[in-house]
């Protein structure tokens, strides 16, 4: 009884979702226990896993019994219910409004255009040994940059971060996604995550300087 | 000054994140000035609505001078705003979780499918005046339909509603997809709505009732 009172998280950091709820817990110190599902062997698709998630992704979360997926119900269950900062997700309602907005518009919007890149220029040539597809990249990257520019216009326009002065679950998401690609993007929240950012992405950068070394 | 003091929002029928905006104002009947945005004349184009919401897209809630857009937010934000029963967005950490996992899901999940189907088989056909083209539409309504059932198994299971025992937001969000085909689909969500269901849908059964009578 005593092992599933500890909060338990189905993650692979090769995801960027499982990123952003890793990061809340490392940075936030919310003891946990992190159980690996490694996607590229198909852990997420064996029968004890889709009976917890029929859906057979990650992350999912169990806190005493409760099980949740997807991240951003996660993340806001998590900000809810344990001891962090208000910031991350503010019970003022315009503010947490202004959160919520994001994060649906994240989730059709920027999530995406950025899975396509991700799958096109890392996942596919290292998992299946393909190579990249440079017309397919040139497209995505093409969607990935005019879904940025509005994500510049209609949300960062002349603050700090995406939903205010603080930050909030919008930018862990935001960032989570932006990252692959530029790990110098989003300096304020780089800042503000301090070193969590980087821990959380080391098997991208690693999958990233594979692929730089072949050119 | 008066006239900003009242709710507004900016919607047009036709869309579905709007007729859900619609019926939560109507069936739990939140003063509200409906600004109506025809899509199909391009009115969320013109400088005017760009300036309010530069994404071009409907719903658009000004509450006391606080634009949200984002059915999913805009819905949340009244819920926890105005006075109205608990059971469409709960307080319960528990609860409130599921209603946040349902909407993030569905946003990903149903609405591309539902959305690929109305244009097809009713928009493009009547605003264009398009033929239906059935291979498209039968692959719109396979992936639909793959869905659909998704739905059933994940989130209805053997409970009445998609969040438990009481229609939440999350119900309201998938009829307004589901009703544009299966209008006897989901009695129960109908039953409770009363009325407003049916009258959110009238532009809609309007449209199939005149496809109907082509055959």
């Amino acid at each position: 009884m005593a092992e599933t009172e500890v909060l338990e998280v189905y993650l692979d950091l090769l995801s960027q979702p499982c990123r952003a709820v890793h990061i809340f817990l490392s940075h936030n110190k919310i003891p946990h226990k992190l159980r690996i599902v490694a996607l590229r062997k198909g852990e997420h698709k064996t029968p004890e896993f889709t009976k917890l998630n029929p859906m057979q992704q990650v992350p999912v979360m169990v806190d005493k019994g409760f099980v949740l997926t997807e991240s951003d119900a996660i993340l806001k269950y998590l900000a809810t219910n344990y001891n962090v900062p208000e910031y991350w997700y503010p019970r003022d309602p315009e503010r947490r409004a202004r959160v919520d907005e994001y994060t649906v518009w994240h989730h059709t919007n920027i999530r995406p255009p950025a899975a396509k890149v991700f799958l096109i220029e890392l996942l596919r040539p290292h998992m299946l040994g393909q190579l990249v597809d440079l017309l397919m990249l040139e497209k995505a990257l093409g969607q990935l940059s005019e879904t940025l520019d509005k994500l510049e216009s209609m949300f960062l326009k002349r603050q700090a971060f995406l939903c205010g002065d603080d930050i909030t679950l919008a930018d862990l998401l935001a960032v989570c996604e932006i990252m692959q690609r530029h790990s110098e993007g989003a300096p304020r929240v780089k800042l503000a995550l301090k070193g969590d950012l980087d821990d959380a992405h080391w098997v991208v950068y690693h999958l990233r300087d594979k692929s730089a070394s072949k050119l």
